[in-house]
Order: C-alpha cells, then sequence, then structure tokens
C-alpha cells in the first residue's frame, strides 16, 4: 500500500454561473486526508468523467437532482483506486467507481462506490465505453428508441461521448446512421473510424434541414438528440411517420442566455413522432444487462470510443468548459493520477 | 321517398387562405344532381362536421393527406339521407355517414359511407359524442395517453369538440381533469355541466403556467394538446414526472402566419416526458370498440357533449373561421336540411 497521502486537494464551487462555466467559479482548496470510518474508504481519484449534465447541477435548480452547493466540493463520477478500506468487499489497491466529485483522495460511504468488474474492461473503459456515457447512450437508443434493424437513426452530438456510443448501437443494430457533428476532422472520424453511412457538419452547413434531407431521403426513424436546438427542429422536419426521438441533452441550451424555441413540433401530429425525454439512472437495474453487451462488443472489437484526457484536478474547470465548446472528441475525461 | 332534388348546390375552393379561412375562399356553384351508377348512393346532406383539420386540407401541402385541389368541393365529413341507392346493404331512407364533402346533394361510391347504426344514437350522437372527433379524443386519451385512474389531466381546449369528450374520458376514467378554455361562460359549462375539478380561463390569465401550477400542484400526468402554441409550453413546465403529452391539434398555430417556438422541451429531459402525435385515422380498426363505449357512457347520462349548430349550407366556411376564433362552445356542425 505504500505511505497514505496526507492531503486532498479540491475544487469548489465558489459562483453559479450564467453562461458557460469555467475555472473562475471554483476555488481550490487542500484539507488532511481524512481516515476512513467503518463502512468508509478512503480512495485515490484515478479518472474523473466530465459530462454536459454537471453543468446543470451548478444551477441553483438543476430540476431533477439536488444542485451543488455554494462552497460544495464540485460532484463528478469518477474512477479511484483503494488506499484504505473499513467497507466489507473492498480491500486496499481495488479500482472504485462512484460520485468521487473533484477531489485528489475523497473519504468515501459504501453506499454509491461499486468495485470494477475488471474482466469486463480496464479503467479506461469503465470511464469511457463502460461508463455512464455508454450506458445513456445503449439505453437511449434501445429502451427509449426502440432500434430496429434496417432503420435509418440520426444521432447529434455524434463526436462526443454519448453520440460516439450511440451512432455505433445503431450501426451494430444494422441501421444505417447518419451523425452531426462539429468540424472535418470529426466527420472524417465518424464515417472513417466508426463506420457511420454519412455525417452532417453543422458548423459548414447553412440548411441543416436540408442537408438531414440529402443524408436521409427517405426520413430518419429514430433522432438521439444531445444537443436540442435548431439542431431538434431540423431534426423534426426530416423525421420518417411514426419516427422516434430519445432526447438525450440539448448542450446547446444547457448554457444558453436564452432558450430556442421549437417550431416544427406541430409535425408530430401528422407524423405521429414519439418524443421521449429519459435520464439513465432510470434504468439502473439494467446496468449490468447493458455493460455486458457494450463489454462484448468492445472485446470483439466491434465498440470503439475516443477517449479525450486532460491532465490534473485543476483541468477540470476548463474540461467542463470544452464540452460546450466542442472542443473535445469522444468521451472527455480527467486524469487526476497515474 | 317522394320526388327526386334536381340540383346539388356545392361550395368549391376558389384561392388557399394565408392565414384563417372564411366565405371569401369559397365559390358556390349548382349542378344537376347525378343518378348513381351501380356502387353509388344518391345523398341528401343533413349534417356536415366542422373540423380544424379542415383548414389544414386546404394548404398546398396539408402533409399526411393531399389537399383540396383549387375548384374542388370542399371535403367535409358529414351525415346524410339516403334518397336512391345501388350499393347492396343500404337502402333509400337510411342514414349514412362519410365523406360528404360541401354540398347539398352529392352522389357518392359505396368505399367510405357507412350505414348509421341508430341503436347507438341518432344522427346529432353520430356527427357528436359518437363522431370523429369524439374517436379522435378516445384513442387519444386511452391508447396514447395511456390514461390511468387518480391521475391528473390537463385538456386544452377543453370546451371544443374533441376536448369536451377528451375531459369527460378523463373524469369517467376517475381522474382529476383540468380544463383550459377561453372566457367565462366556457369554464362554468367545464365546471359546471361536465364536473371537471378547474377550469382554467386563458384569456383572463397573464401567466398561464403559473395557473397550470396552482391548479394542479402536483404535476400534470396527462396532458391532451389541442392547441400547441405557448399553452404547449405552460403544460410542458406542469407536468409531473414521467408525464405524457398527447399532440391532438394545434389550433393556435394553423393558421398563425409566424409559428411559436416552444421552449421547454428540454424539460422533458429531466421529468423524462413523452410526447406523441397522432392521427385518429390510425386507430380505424379498433372505431367499434371505442362507439361502443362512448354510446354505452351516453345512454347512462354520463358522457355529454354540447353541439353547436349553424343552419345553412352557406354557414360552412363561418363555422370554420368561428372555431379558430373560438367562437364555438362544443362540436361545430352544419344543418344543410333536416
Amino acid at each position: 500500500m505504500g505511505v497514505l497521502p496526507n492531503a486532498n486537494r479540491q475544487l469548489r464551487l465558489k459562483a453559479r454561473p450564467e453562461g458557460l462555466a469555467g475555472p473562475e467559479h471554483f476555488d481550490e482548496t487542500t484539507e488532511p486526508v481524512r481516515q476512513p470510518a467503518a463502512g468508509e474508504a478512503l480512495v485515490e481519484t484515478l479518472l474523473l468523467s466530465i459530462d454536459p449534465a454537471m453543468r446543470v447541477w451548478m444551477n441553483e435548480d438543476p430540476g431533477y437532482v439536488p444542485p451543488v452547493p455554494l462552497g460544495g466540493v464540485m460532484r463528478a463520477g469518477g474512477i479511484g483506486r483503494v488506499l484504505e478500506s473499513r467497507i466489507p468487499g473492498i480491500e486496499a489497491g481495488d479500482l472504485v467507481q462512484g460520485r468521487l466529485g473533484w477531489q485528489s483522495h475523497p473519504t468515501l460511504a459504501a453506499e454509491g462506490l461499486q468495485k470494477l468488474d475488471l474482466s469486463l474492461g480496464d479503467a479506461k473503459a469503465w470511464i469511457g465505453p463502460l461508463g455512464t456515457s455508454a450506458l445513456t447512450a445503449y439505453f437511449g437508443m434501445t429502451a427509449v428508441g426502440g432500434v430496429r434493424p434496417g432503420e435509418t437513426v440520426l444521432v447529434s452530438g455524434a463526436a462526443g461521448a454519448v453520440g460516439q456510443i450511440a451512432a455505433q448501437v445503431g450501426t451494430l443494430s444494422h441501421c444505417r446512421v447518419v451523425g452531426i457533428a462539429g468540424g472535418a476532422e470529426k466527420c472524417a472520424y465518424l464515417t472513417g473510424e466508426l463506420g457511420l453511412a454519412a455525417a452532417i457538419d453543422y458548423k459548414a452547413t447553412d440548411d441543416l434541414a436540408a442537408a438531414i434531407r440529402t443524408a436521409a431521403p427517405e426520413g430518419v426513424d429514430l433522432y438521439f438528440d444531445n444537443v436540442g436546438g435548431p439542431t431538434l427542429d431540423a431534426a423534426i422536419a426530416g423525421m420518417a411517420p411514426k419516427g422516434r426521438i430519445a432526447i438525450c441533452g440539448r448542450i446547446s441550451q444547457t448554457a444558453a442566455a436564452e432558450l430556442y424555441g421549437v417550431k416544427n413540433l406541430g409535425l408530430a401530429i401528422g407524423k405521429r413522432l414519439r418524443i421521449e425525454g429519459f435520464i439513465v439512472s432510470d434504468f439502473h437495474d439494467r446496468y449490468d444487462e447493458a455493460r455486458a453487451w457494450l463489454a462484448g462488443e468492445l472485446k470483439a472489437g466491434r465498440l470503439k470510443q475516443r477517449l479525450h484526457l486532460l491532465d490534473g484536478l485543476e483541468q477540470a474547470p476548463t474540461g467542463l468548459r470544452m464540452l460546450f465548446e466542442g472542443g473535445n472528441t469522444g468521451k472527455l475525461a480527467i486524469r487526476v493520477a497515474k
């Protein structure tokens, strides 16, 4: 086990942002490491997941979860190595995942800590294609979206953490998948590496609805929406009759000064569209099923995910900002320790 | 049978409206009555149903059905008395329903003509609580909306043809039903005659979202949407977690110069809303089931519908306009003959 550290570095929420979040909204603090009480473990943070929802948690009223309190350590999921454990079934040296927060050496209760099954994949797999964003993609495409072989699937934010997996759940379900992403490099990755049928570079497109019509002339059967806003409007216009829209996220709107109004919703009548929002935690009791499928495809080399790593806890606020500016390709995570 | 008429009065589409439709968009013509060929019947129109969808059919591209051609007789459902029949199973004197159109004495093919089962109700019942708008309400509430006892139901356009029935499918399903309508008289009708728990007069309300919150403090489980636009936005804000929205119509937007943008759609994620558009004809093979239920409730005196009748074929364009200006209470129909 070696020598235990004596300092826990933390990033605490200093102010609630109006628009994008950045380093200016956090204070760095250092506290002595706390020895675990019975039912707790001291963990060394290895990887922290950076997700769009975290920006929402910074609001005074996130809507479906309590906000991160002002002065509190920023909430975040991640993976760590157990340094000392008083939790039955978890030992020093085990890799665990849970709500570690933006801190280097948290002491955490057993609830919410899960020992990683390394037979499914290593730590990077667990933060990426076996992680929460992959589970989100899986349930959004299957349970919510009801993907069926032969369908035309449209995915926005397709080069992002959730989007990459959603697109591949589509291709692996024998669908024709069209991705929307920002920039030629991301689009080339989608059609090259990930094997999508087509990719639309929204930054190079004046008329997104026309681009969707060209890429999916028979209409879209399933739209997996990560971005909301005008992209959702264009997608609705491109839906096939009886199409489904799984609303997973709305990153274009999360930090917007003024919300975009979706004008095409009335088309849902004539097209008989089903539009459904979801949250991955509603499928909590089916995570094992999803991870088994994802791990199988991963080991077979059919499922890929680009991991975008930033080094150092202090990079977390910058990473969160990158998500909203489209600076990342694939799953963004902070490597706090190796 | 008496003497057969020799003139068929018709209203033909003269010009496609930009906004509301009115008498200026129609020409009156008279043609000799056409004797039925084999497989046809000559019908005397008694009642014509006036429905919001008719305004959509006047557009160049209605989206899900062909447009009424310029110069063509205006498409409309209605009820008539058979004057002469060469259709097996239909005899002179029978009451039939079908797509009669805005004309006094159409000669129609067997397809699309249905003999009324008068054991379920009379002609007025068949145009009202057994008619297409009632079927629309029934399937929207049950098959699409999945109404369940004990839920809170919100219905917009609640004093209209579809809305009155939707609201009562709610009360008869043991739900707490809140209606939205325009004007004190309509609201009094909803809470008085129809037994709704509350009615919101949107014309007297500055903050519809707040009014919905007051009327449904625990949130709305099922919103039956007849109007779209800002009302839909307010309803989304008032939905309970896992709420459903059945989008039946959008009368506020049908003839709008500019479409309203719905801003609250992002709330569908955290609330896990399901929003679904539908068209009654998708449930065609279940019409008998719906009519049996509706007729049972009607005979038991538990289901009511106010019928708003205008006299004379020439009133049809005015009637269509009334729908969009909120001038009707309940099911609007044109009495062409007694």
